[in-house]
């Protein structure tokens, strides 16, 4: 149970980092959520976010508008994730799980910063044969924010 | 076995991490040792170390002088704790465990950095259906510890 | 089949954050590969890396020089091994896997900074009961690597 969960992380980390963005979307539900937002308005109950997507379609036009805005190319992601904390479990899958992230950034000149940290509150259902998120709200520690927008969290 | 100490290590995390700092005591036997030490001292295998308590109780009370001198609250924490590595097995649970741990701090402008990085060495019991900490010696690898008093690690 | 993987890494992060570097080639084949190189070299299929050694005797003389040569223990080592990804299976066992890192340097004054990050690409055995490398690859995220050469990664 673990285990799907551990990989379906590594596999989504995996994605973004190797600039497989196109990926990205086959890891949500075609109704889903995903948001990322500021772990103030999180817990202020703010429906705003930084970024709100509530479909698949969303996502994938999303990812189209990155490859012609170009802009995160300069830069390498790195995400270490975290071990996932399942906190509700239904038909022996994991159906919400909340998982610490940290993403590093390495810029061209070879420098390493830590660009955002935070955690996922997911819902997940199991589809098609395959563990999905059909939410994932990306909840940011910083208020820093400026440069959240460029890629996928 | 691994999924056990999985969770654990992550909802300790997360207790540190959203200031349910009330919880933290929960995940340790009565009569337990909890300790931060540096890496150099828990070499020498020198007994004193920075935070020292003894039972749950004391635990507690370091929550209670906390929440009066209020000092951490300007600041985030997010902790990644890595995988896990039994190191000793008695009764199918996993009696001795180190895991790596990180802890970032994100100041109230936004800024993050690396607060403290270190191994839990850790000995563990089941008691009343839960993975316990018998003992939580917190190894951490910078000898610079200023700071190092303000939230449990 | 996680757990071994798991396992495997923590005890291999440990090896080289404790300064057991006489270990580190046992987590290896007889004919292994180890090779470091940049994340850029990689992608363009480029076979020359950092670092490079096609047996564990070759590992094991590393390790002779690197204790001849003194370099790194001015400096402490902390490996934070993410969530294991696994890519192939092969008789029950993960026979690929590719796993993000981060290494964190605390030099003696006490000050953290991040040294290298980056994922490992695996080719794994069982032998003797034991699960060990047939090829690790370190891909490093960053093309800077003045200080790359002084401890494994």
């Amino acid at each position: 149970m673990h285990y799907q969960l551990m990989q379906l992380n590594a596999e989504y980390a995996a994605a973004l980092d190797e600039d497989q963005l196109e990926q990205w979307p086959n890891f949500f539900t075609a109704h889903c959520r995903y948001r990322v937002t500021t772990r103030s308005n999180f817990r202020r109950g703010m429906p705003a976010g930084l970024i709100y997507a509530d479909s698949r379609d969303m996502l994938a036009d999303r990812v189209l508008s990155l490859r012609k805005a170009n802009v995160y190319e300069a830069q390498q992601y790195r995400h270490v994730i975290g071990l996932p904390r399942i906190t509700e479990v239904a038909n022996g899958v994991p159906s919400r799980a909340i998982t610490s992230f940290v993403v590093l950034r390495i810029s061209r000149q070879g420098h390493t910063d830590i660009f955002a940290s935070g955690d996922y509150h997911d819902e997940l259902v199991m589809e098609e044969g395959e563990l999905r998120f059909a939410v994932r709200d990306v909840v940011c520690d910083s208020s820093r924010i400026d440069t959240l927008l460029a890629i996928p969290l």
